[in-house]
């Protein structure tokens, strides 16, 4: 149930926004007078899908849309899930007069500035996969060895592990630089202190939509029907703790203080026209993660660091199609043992990296271990955040004059706390 | 608040038994005309705490304990959940004559095998911390250099990194043995199939009594009043699976298939008397990592191979005061970067191994990658689990003739899922 690419709103949306009458992103919002509730974005509006409800508008009961999270509407399905998404998207139709002309319309339609966005899910567990080939390898080459970046498993499986979901939070937060253990001189015992390499991870995420039993797989054709939608994702990294913790068991203080989400949930379904081919996958891949039709995503991705009072500064250019390894792959192999997943689990790319140096998705890989800083506008360098920075993910498709996207995902680096 | 050691009870309770007036554990479970909610365990039988609220006998209401978690009675606080505690071991001892002569007595009292035991807690994060060290030095012989078996961050740091908490299950569960990729021959590509190499882990981990904001940070001091209660922990691992994919980024689906944790939550205070010291920490850790106080727990561990129709073979026997790390420096150096915990979090000490090497508490140690078949008593060895075998790990604390434990943790093999 796709919304047709010929229909535009009654609400003005700008040719710039993320957020056409194509889109309607689930999200959670309040505002000062009325606490936690679904809304869509669209333009710069925000659609109270209770008061539509309360309204008679869409067929969906209104106490499923007020909640402070997403995961009981998700849990209806995808046959109601998507038939609520058109419902709205015809309301908002031009030559739709129902709500434009309804009493309710003042009370359903509100500011995105006078709403305050919340968790749009209540996440149960979190992976982060490490699916962009470039990124593995920009890693490999600096850390280990340039000849052999990649490691032997890598082109075998989409490697992933787990990550701490009780620390994600929505787009909008300030985060304390963590403090923790490095080991700045080699020869010398570690030392405790702020970390000194503070960076983003651009990624994006996909939730899941429809839970299984333990001891169930699903296979890659079966997968687009457990993701509900995708959102910008951050994976705040301290480089510094994590060199000196990760080996053997993985990353752990240097990614669990903080990750960041954005708002908006965009439905797979929104995301549709985008579709494109990913790299051929050589050597070939074991039957379980084969897959057919086109799986990646054209979604344009930034990555912007504005300092304190100052400018925008683009530091990253990329695309989630270049990913190598497919959410469907993902999901396949996730649970290719039996592991189980609930609706609300959310579930990363890793750091979205391509093959240009300006579309590198980390600070890590753009200033390439602090031996390449990058100059911004105001003069100032960075090999990684510094305190008082803010800094900002975006990611939209274009194609037909159609333009979706996730809005922003804004993270601001305050100082280590005392 | 603590349940004084000359107490008895009316209820009969075997010399042998885990749980003594003085253990008093909470649990969540069901009968076959009523559904979850919360019980203690005794002896052989289950106090219904929803019938001693419904009948005034214990001062807490009736709301919290109908429920399919302990997390909202966790919530209340310890100053509550441990006067609850103790007003039931009153109501249980020898002298007090209300429960025992009362009409409810008949509702109140259920035999254990009467029941259904479910999971006890809504685990939010599940962490997996590797704090034994004898069982990372066996790992660093097996598996990387025999000369420098730890890692150089070991024994500055509790290494530990995050689990998949959809996948722990309660004991009795019955699970299959997962399939994935391994790599059998190392100049050859991987292969997929049945893993061949099933393990168990011996752990204990505890639960998270009391909730953290983001950015807040826990000190060794403070650690105990976020410690509900522990159990017995089974880390089930597939160690051809591990061994393919867990570098760089740690383990994933070897693990995630499952775990199993035992049904009784045993409090932190029932453990008070089994304090003992730890090891000696050389080199001196850093400041926030210091600590004070006796933090190890003098608890005998055991694991038992029981092949389909056959006997049980007692496989290990280690304690959980073997532990190099303890639970407060776990908490302390999980939250000092500001991560946030929340009730019902879990959190495990990774496989408990002691000296001798009966003592080591997974089959990969045992049996030494192998090399050294487990012979039982029926005359049939062991590497690894067998399919039909039935893996059970046991624990509890023995002092001036009070016996306080866990109960049973229970795991059938079953085969591959075709």
């Amino acid at each position: 149930m796709q919304i047709p690419i010929d229909w535009t709103s009654w609400i003005e949306v700008d040719t710039n926004s993320d957020f056409s009458i194509q889109n309607i992103p689930f999200g959670i919002f309040s505002t000062p007078n009325k606490s936690l509730r679904i809304g869509v974005a669209i333009g710069d509006k925000i659609i109270d899908l209770s008061v539509l409800s309360e309204n008679g508008l869409i067929t969906i009961n209104k106490d499923t849309l007020i909640s402070n999270s997403l995961n009981a509407f998700i849990g209806l399905g995808k046959s109601t899930t998507n038939k609520v998404r058109y419902e709205i998207a015809a309301l908002l139709e031009k030559n739709n007069s129902t709500l434009k002309t309804h009493k309710c319309n003042s009370d359903a339609i509100i500011q995105q500035v006078d709403a305050t966005m919340h968790l749009p899910v209540k996440i149960g567990d979190y992976t982060d996969f490490y699916s962009s080939k470039e990124h593995a390898t920009n890693v490999g080459i600096m850390f280990r060895d340039p000849a052999n970046a990649l490691l032997p498993n890598w082109k075998y499986l989409p490697v992933g592990y787990h990550g701490r979901s009780s620390s994600i939070v929505v787009s909008g937060a300030s985060l304390h630089r963590p403090k923790g253990q490095t080991k700045p001189v080699e020869t010398e015992p570690p030392v405790f202190g702020p970390s000194k390499r503070f960076d983003f991870e651009l990624e994006v995420a996909f939730i899941i939509g429809k839970s299984t039993a333990l001891g169930d797989s699903i296979t890659t054709d079966q997968a687009e029907s457990h993701i509900f939608g995708l959102v910008l994702f951050n994976d705040l990294s301290a480089r510094d703790i994590q060199n000196w913790e990760y080996v053997p068991l993985g990353p752990f203080l240097a990614k669990n203080f903080g990750s960041v989400i954005s708002p908006w949930v965009v439905t797979i379904e929104a995301l549709e026209m985008f579709r494109t081919a990913g790299e051929i996958q050589d050597p070939k891949v074991l039957p379980y993660l084969e897959y057919s039709g086109d799986k990646n995503y054209d979604i344009n991705l930034e990555v912007i660091i504005q300092p304190e009072g100052g400018k925008e500064n683009i530091v990253c250019q990329s695309n989630f199609k270049y990913m190598y390894w497919n959410m469907c792959q993902q999901l396949a192999h996730h649970t290719v043992n039996g592991c189980n997943v609930n609706i609300g689990d959310m579930m990363a790319s890793g750091t979205i990296s391509g093959k240009e140096s300006n579309s590198f998705g980390s600070m890590l890989e753009l200033a390439w271990k602090g031996t390449k800083p990058i100059t911004l506008q105001d003069g100032t360098t960075r090999v990684f955040l510094n305190d008082g920075d803010t800094n900002i993910l975006r990611g939209h498709g274009l194609k037909n004059g159609v333009r979706i996207g996730f809005g922003e995902n804004i993270t601001k680096v305050l100082p280590s706390k005392v």
